[in-house]
């Protein structure tokens, strides 16, 4: 059985390695703050003082960590990831990072004859606590197979999706999808009420029918209520709508309504909505000036 | 108990008037080819000559017609609906029509001192069946209340809008909601595969996460077979959007989504896919030339 | 020669009449307030009483009035422009209206075995007083040949288009363009304005060039000023746009520019420009919230 | 007087550096293939060997080069313009490039205490040679002063725009605004043809009122004639209303219409025009499938 490392226990990563641990498996763990440790180690985790320590230690390595620049220090800083790294070891990035950091980060570890796999995934706090992740692997195909019982303790659904960025480009589009439904979402809501129909009711209706889904019932309760906060900032997903619309423009897909969503939250986060939920979206609709 | 009448016996039409006499209702039916009328027949309902003689014999009287045309000629033609209501009746409308038809009927049947309820449904074939329809009713408060037991035979969800024509224009809310999530999903099906994903496996990610919703699911897989056998026709789905934007016009509401929603489907049913389910969207959007 | 007649002397009537005159012409006029007629008689022209006289002192009758209402009335009211008409006269309506008046009246006149052009202009005071408008001219060929000398008095371009209707959609195309150069030409001038660039001078680059023309040049310093003094009010704009993206939909003409000018137009709308000039669109781009 | 030099003798700099040399300055040119500079010396230009011997015999040179990379290598190659480049020398280029490129060669001549100016043209040949081309400038404002004799040979216009990009910026902002309005006329010619209009009519009536201008006037006839023999191709065209609506992106400046028109230019460059004149866009708009 591989002996499993951990980089990262922010909310997400606490979370999943916990899973880990609880799931059987000898994992070592490691966080910028140390004290994070903690729990995990109270689980039954070992605790090591650098990432390059977890790598040296173990066969596969995740990480998920906060954003591109930390997924880089603690790839390439001093006792980083790469000089842990040595021939056949695995390392899997689980964090949410542009194309070009991920692509800089599978080179340097297939330099340094390891091999990477790009693991961004989809959900929230709460399927990370549950196990019930969807993990968007990309990269080295044998490395997948056996990172697989560690991943099956995170996720739900667990896919392959080819070389390294496909893992990115599949979360862009879901999330190209998403906004553009929510765009539409936002436009049926502000259409009905100005028409006389109790939004609320039309909520009712949407979930009644084939429309049904989780993010209309979720959002759409929190919108009524006016409660914008932050789950994911508007602005993310207007530069997840531009991405989107500039892969259109790269590979020569005409994307009318994703650019006409683009443009619509662009306003919204000009006026002044960029760090609310993306659903407050919705306030920009709605709004008569 | 209130005795129900319903005319009009197609494939809709069949089914909800089977749930009303299963219920233990007694149900007096028509249809225009009356041998349509024999399953209702051995089930129990009593069967008429005419729309009035129904109506004539029920307190309340449901139909579930064709088209706008078939809706009007029942209600005003000869021995129609008109000349059997009479003061205090009830007529119920759950055929699609567009506002002015319902309007006209609801006109009629008040001069006429009966009392009217438009209440179209959402969903098919197989919801009509079950019994699990969401019914859109508008008009005669006291009718929705007394159709109640009889509503429920067919709906699993059964809500009051308001005035006549609500029911319609929540219908159009609905639809142009339905519209832009097409468009938006042909988008990203599309983008995905140009850069290199499967679409099978773009369904699959969905459906595992926020966005999952019946309608993906479905039509997601026939879209994938290129199986566009109509359901619901792409050219009803644009002159839906069409007049979701026109509406949108009238109320001073801007729809950026969905009139871009509506330019792209308008597009796809001049390429020759009018008559094609409106998932056809996707052989527009995807296609090179 | 032929005798003419004119209805209708607000601003742009009386100097198209004027010009009748002038050029030698035997006019006979009318106005619903009759003290507008004395310039007229002055520069030689006679007056009469009512349009009915009008039209039965002359072989040709045209008529500029406010709106589809003036121009219903002037034709079907008491002593209107149908109690004269008898065989072979001719009337040119050059008054501004929808597709349905035009066609009535066309209908009325040539039931009365009259003869019927429908001759909307495209330009304001200045053309009418300069005889250079553009005139678009549709119904009968002959009288459209026999009305030549006639409108070659008031206008510069006078063009015949086939039958009736086919005037209003010459201006609807045009009025459709126009409103989609205004929204780009704003977008432009607030792009440009947000990365550091003087608006004048984008004005100035481009009336230096392919794109130069007298609406950018005329409504740019207007906007510059933000004088937006209503010359052609927005919401008639975007009533125009509307109509055309409508006609899109009948013809089956996707049209993505002009679907979303007009969601700007009514953005615009909404946010209290409505009765502003279609420049002012300017405002509801630019602004921040 | 300056002594300028001239490095690029293609159909723009050809033309362009004649008339600097017959307007009574002392020119020095150079081309990569030297043939080409034999013209020139007839009409009294000196010609040098290598880009570098032009920047050393003058006080400031003027290029105009096909593209980025052919900027960049006359710039920093050997025998290149950095290597000839001396303390207060001028280098102003007219070449059409990226920003970044021009930020580069920006830096590179003010390193080495050279003067830079960015000054691309908007206008064909025919300007070029009546030396009435639009010249946009921006970067450093004593060189501009001391350019102006020379670029008053070659231009009609020169505008000072402020720091290095600001060229560029603006040259973005008029394309965005030509792809627009190029979108928006492709649209009502389809729609006029559509309905019953003769395109050629619509084209009599644009030009001759408010949105009269050359485009219209010189793309519309070759339109009508399906010449779409590329002068500025499609492709190009796509390419800077992306650029644009990426800089409304980073700007926060909603851009609906220039987006709409980006992503048709986007679907007739994927259905082959790409390569074709940018006014082929009507190709794919008429188009029924």
């Amino acid at each position: 059985m591989s002996r499993f490392g951990f980089l990262g226990l922010g909310i997400m990563g606490r979370a999943m390695a916990a899973n880990l641990v609880k799931a059987g498996h000898e994992v070592t763990v490691w966080n910028r703050t140390p004290n994070r440790c903690a729990p995990l180690a109270e689980l039954g985790a070992k605790v090591a003082g650098t990432p390059r320590d977890v790598v040296e230690a173990c066969d596969i390595t995740f990480a998920m960590l906060a954003d591109p620049q930390a997924a880089q220090e603690v790839c390439f800083g001093d006792d980083g990831v790469l000089e842990g790294m040595s021939p056949g070891k695995g390392y899997v990035d689980m964090s949410t990072v542009d194309a070009e950091t991920s692509r800089q980060i599978a080179e340097a570890v297939t330099e340094a004859r390891g091999r990477f796999l790009e693991a961004p995934v989809s959900g929230t706090k709460k399927p990370a606590e549950d196990g019930t992740l969807i993990i968007l692997c990309a990269g080295d195909k044998g490395l997948f197979d056996e990172a697989g019982p560690g991943l099956s303790c995170m996720g739900k659904k667990i896919l392959y999706l080819g070389e390294v960025g496909q893992g990115a480009r599949m979360k862009l589009v879901v999330n190209m999808i998403m906004g553009g439904m929510m765009a539409v979402f936002c436009e049926g809501l502000a259409l009905g009420e100005k028409g006389g129909l109790d939004p609320a009711t039309i909520l009712e209706v949407l979930d009644a029918g084939a429309l049904s889904n989780p993010m209309f019932r979720g959002k759409g309760a929190l919108m009524l209520k006016k409660d914008y906060a932050p789950n994911f900032p508007l602005k993310h997903m207007q530069k997840d709508l531009r991405l989107a619309v500039s892969l259109g423009d790269e590979l020569a897909q005409p994307l009318h309504s994703a650019a006409a969503a683009n443009e619509s939250f662009k306003a919204a986060r000009r006026s002044g909505l960029a760090d609310q939920d993306f659903c407050a979206l919705y306030d920009w609709i709605r709004k008569d000036s």
